[in-house]
C-alpha cells in the first residue's frame, strides 16, 4: 500500500524520540567499547589529513552496525513469519524506476525524489515508496490478484532529523492484497495481520483505530462541505492526533475557507470514538441516515467488525471518527495501529506503528486502458519498531548479541592451533555454531574474556593433558563451572547443554 | 572482499547460460499460467495507449516474482546459516556513497558507475560493489578487527546480457575477515566456509582452486618479467581458464611486450596444478628456490593445507598455478570455487561460483594516516547460485512453491464465511500457516484446485452438517483422502500430519 511513514514520523512524540536517541547513544557506546562504529549518525566529518576526501556517509544516511542488524533480523523474522502465515508471496523491484513512472504520483512531495544523472540512456529516479512500484508491477504484468509483501529501503531527499530516527534512506515493510473480492474479507485480514504482528513483537498494549473514507465523505457532505473541499478538509482532520481541535478548526476555516458553523458540526463528529454501538448509533443519526456514502461506510465497518470477531482480532479495534490518514488515494477502510505505552510506566504513548487502508484506484493509473485492480494493504513503521524492539531488548537483557556463536574453542597452553581447528571442524560438522581465536597462541584470559563479552554460552577448553587423555573441558560461561568430558561425547553433550539454555 | 563477479560472469560457459535461460523461460511460463509476471527480463515495452509512459523496468533491471524470491530465500538461508556458524556479524551500508569515496578504486571500470543528479548538496554515486563501502566503514569507524557479512545489490552501467543472467542491478554476497592475525588462520576459515556453503547447497562436485600472488610474482621475477609488468602479465594469466595458452601467450608478447622466451617459461609454470606434493616440488625448483616471494607464498600455502586438513576441508583443495584472479589489489592467497558438472550427465562444468583472496592494502587507502587493516574474504556468485539452485529444485520437484501455506480452509456449501474465519483464527493462533478464499461463497472445486495448484498439503473442509456436528473433514491434497475429526482436535491432528510430511 502507499505508505505514509513520513506522516507517522511527523507524529512521533518526544517519548519515542527519546527512545531512539537513547538507543543510538547506548549503541554507540557499546560499539565503541568493541572498537566498533563510533558514530552511527552519518554526520562524522573525518576530513582526512591527506585532504583527499571526507570520510562520511551521505547526508541523511548511516551505516548499520552489527547490533542494529541483529535487532533488524529479529524484528523481520517475526514479521516475515506472520506474512507467511497468511500465504503471502514476496516480490522485489529495482531500486530505481523510470522517472516517468513516479511522475504525478506524489503531488508536491515529488521534489523529494532522488534523480539519477543523465548518463546517456533512460532517465531514472530512486524509488520513493514501495507502492507505486507495486502498482507498476501489477499493471505491467497484468496481474489480476496477488497477496504480496515487500521489505526494502526507499529514498526521500527530506530534511533528515537523524536524532529522531528520520533518515533519507529507510526501510518500508508493506503487505498488500490486490484483487476483486467480496467486501471486507481482505480488509479484515489486514487488521488481523497487524494484530498478530503487534502481539508477537510483544511491545505492550495497542489499539487499532479504524475509519472509512466514505463515512468521512458522508459526514462532510451532510455537514455542507463542498465536494471540492472534501480532501483538503480530510487532510485537516488528519492532524487531530497531534493538534487540538481548535488548531484544526482554524486550518479549516482560515486556510481552507470553510464556514465556521460547518466546521463546528464536523468537530462534533470527528471527536467520536467507540465500538460497534457507535456504528449503530450513527446509522440512525439524523444527518447521516440519508447519506448513501455514510451508510455504505457504516455497513462496511459493521461487516469488518463481524469478520474480526470471527478471526478473534476485534478486541483492540476502535472505531475512531477522527482517523483520516493523510494520503488522498484511500477509497475505503483506513486504519492505524497505535502502541499505548512505552516499556516502562513513566514512558508515555509511543504512537503510530502501522497504517494503511483500501486504495482501489491506483493500479488503474498505470493501465493503458485504465483497468484497475482494487487493493488494500498495510505498511509497518518498521524503523520505529526496530527502535522500540531494541529498547525492549536492552531492558530485558544486559547484552544484545550481534552473533549467534554457541561455543568458543579455547586453548589453555601454546601449540594447540591444530587441535582447536579439529574441534571447530567437528562442531561445525554437527551444525554447532563455533569460533576460535585467529592467533596461534592466544592468552587464556583473553579467550575467556572474549566469550564473556560476546555472551557465548559454552567454552571448550583444551590443553596438552586433555589432548593426551582424549578429553576436553566444557565450561559454562555464565556459571564458570567446568566439567571434563570425553572428546567423542563432546557433540552430544554440547547439544544437550544448548537445548537446556 | 573486493568481489569480481563480473570476472566470474565473463567466464560463464554456455552450459550455465543455458541453465539461466531455461530457468527464466520456465519461470515465465509458470508465472504466466498463474497470471503472474509475463516478462521477467525487464525488456517489455508495453507502451501505454494513453501515450503517458512506457510500462517497463529500467534497462538491465528486472522485477523478481514470487518463485524467484522463494528460491533466493532458500539459498540465502543456507548461506546465512554458515555465516552464523562462523560467528560473523552483519552490516549494511547506504546504497549510495559520496562519489569521491568510489573515485580511484575501480580503474577503467569507473565509467560504469551510476551517478546521482546534482540536486544541490553532495555528489553521490550508487555503490559498485560491497568492498569499497566495507573498507570505508572499517576506516571511518577505526575498526581494528571485524568478521562481517554483507548481502546487498550493487549497480553497474554495464551492457546487460540478461538472457545470460547478467544485469545492471545484482546481488553480491560477501564475507570478510579484517584484522591483524597469525598467518593463514583466517585464510583457511574462508576456504572452510566456501567448502561448507557448497556442500550444504548440494550442487554436486566442486574444487576450490588456490594460488598465491607471491608465488606468481616469484615466478614472474624468476622468469625475467620486469616488475612493472607483473600485474599486466598476471591479468593475462587470469584468462587461462577460458582461453587456450596460445592466446594468453599472444597477449603477453604482442599486447604487453613480453619477450617470447620469457612467456614460454611462464607457460611451463602456470599449466601446473596439483596438491601438496607440487608445493614441495616447487620449493626445490631451481628457478624458485632463491625467490623470497615464491618461497614465502609456497610456505603460506603449505600452512594453509595443514590448517584445512585439521578443519577437514582439504579434500576439494587444488593448488592451481594458473589461477590469477583479475583484480590488482590481492596481496596473498587467492582462491576460486568451481562446480565440476551440471545437474545432469550431459551438462558440462558450470564454472566459478565463489572467489576471493587476501587484500591487505585497501583499508589503508581510506585512512588519513594510511594505517591499514589486513583483510581476507570471499564473494559468492550468488546470482549464479540462485539459477543453479532453482534449476536443481525444478529437477527435484515438479512444483516450486512461492508460499509456505500448510492448510487451506475450504467450504463445501454457501454461508460458511464466518466458520472459515473462525477456523483460520484457530490455526493461526496455533502457529499454523493457513489461508482461505476471499469470496463469500467460493465454489468447492475452485478451492480444491487452488490447494492442488499451490501444493498446500492439507485442506480443512466444512459444510453445514460438519458445523452442526462440531467436526471438520481433513483432506490430504496429495492422496485426496478425507477423514472426519472433532473440531477441538483439529490443531493437534494438523500438527501431527504436518510433522509427518
Amino acid at each position: 500500500m502507499l505508505s505514509d511513514n513520513r506522516s507517522m514520523d511527523s507524529k512521533m512524540d518526544e517519548t519515542l524520540s527519546d527512545f531512539v536517541h537513547k538507543s543510538i547513544k547506548v549503541n554507540a557506546e557499546m560499539q565503541n567499547s568493541k572498537k566498533g562504529p563510533q558514530n552511527n549518525k552519518g554526520s562524522e566529518h573525518g576530513k582526512g589529513k591527506s585532504g583527499k576526501f571526507t570520510l562520511k556517509t551521505p547526508k541523511g544516511t548511516r551505516d548499520y552496525g552489527p547490533v542494529e542488524m541483529a535487532v533488524r533480523r529479529q524484528v523481520f523474522d517475526i514479521i516475515y513469519n506472520v506474512f507467511h502465515m497468511h500465504g503471502a508471496v514476496e516480490i522485489e523491484t529495482p531500486v530505481f524506476e523510470l522517472k516517468e513512472v513516479l511522475t504525478g504520483k506524489y503531488g508536491e512531495d515529488a521534489k523529494l525524489i532522488y534523480d539519477l544523472e543523465d548518463q546517456g540512456g533512460e532517465i531514472l529516479s530512486l524509488r520513493y515508496d514501495l507502492t507505486v512500484p507495486f502498482a507498476r508491477y501489477v499493471a505491467m504484468n497484468k496481474i489480476s490478484n496477488i497477496k504480496r509483501y515487500h521489505v526494502a529501503r526507499v529514498y526521500r531527499r527530506d530534511n533528515p532529523a537523524m536524532t529522531r530516527g528520520r533518515y533519507r534512506e529507510f526501510y518500508q515493510c508493506d503487505f498488500d492484497i490486490a484483487g476483486q473480492y467480496d467486501a471486507m474479507i481482505p480488509d479484515a485480514e489486514c487488521v488481523q495481520l497487524v494484530h498478530q504482528v503487534l502481539l508477537k513483537l510483544n511491545l505492550g498494549d495497542f489499539i487499532i483505530k479504524v475509519n472509512h473514507r466514505k463515512i468521512l465523505d458522508g459526514v462532510f457532505g451532510a455537514c455542507g462541505v463542498p465536494v471540492e473541499k472534501f480532501r483538503p478538509i480530510c487532510s485537516a482532520v488528519d492532524k487531530l492526533d497531534k493538534s487540538p481541535w481548535e488548531d484544526v478548526r482554524k486550518e479549516m476555516v482560515d486556510e481552507k475557507g470553510l464556514d465556521g458553523n460547518v466546521a463546528d458540526v464536523i468537530g462534533e463528529y470527528v471527536k467520536l470514538s467507540g465500538k460497534e454501538e457507535l456504528l449503530e448509533k450513527l446509522k440512525n443519526d439524523a444527518r447521516l441516515k440519508d447519506s448513501t456514502d455514510a451508510q455504505a461506510g457504516l455497513s462496511d465497518l459493521t461487516l469488518l467488525y463481524q469478520y474480526c470477531k470471527s478471526l478473534s482480532c476485534d478486541n483492540h479495534l476502535v472505531f475512531d471518527m477522527g482517523l483520516a490518514r493523510g494520503l488522498d488515494y484511500y477509497t475505503g477502510v483506513i486504519y492505524e495501529a497505535v502502541l499505548m505505552a512505552g516499556q516502562t510506566a513513566k514512558e508515555g504513548p509511543v504512537g503510530s506503528v502501522a497504517g494503511g487502508g483500501r486504495y482501489d484506484g491506483l493500479v488503474g493509473m498505470f493501465d493503458p486502458k485504465k483497468k484497475t485492480v482494487p487493493c488494500v494493504g498495510v505498511s509497518f513503521g518498521i524503523e520505529r519498531l526496530f527502535a522500540i524492539h531494541e529498547q525492549k531488548q536492552r531492558a530485558d537483557n544486559d547484552k544484545l548479541r550481534s552473533t549467534q556463536t554457541e561455543v568458543f574453542v579455547a586453548a589453555a597452553c601454546k601449540g594447540m592451533i591444530h587441535e582447536r581447528l579439529k574441534i571447530l571442524g567437528l562442531l561445525h560438522e554437527a551444525g554447532i555454531k563455533a569460533e576460535s581465536s585467529y592467533k596461534n597462541n592466544p592468552k587464556i584470559l583473553n579467550q575467556l574474556q572474549y566469550s564473556e563479552d560476546n555472551a557465548i554460552p559454552l567454552v571448550v577448553l583444551i590443553g596438552e593433558s586433555e589432548v593426551q587423555e582424549g578429553i576436553v573441558k566444557l565450561r559454562d560461561t555464565a556459571t564458570r563451572a567446568e566439567v571434563a568430558i570425553k572428546r567423542e561425547e563432546l557433540v552430544t553433550v554440547v547439544k544437550q547443554r544448548l537445548a537446556n539454555k
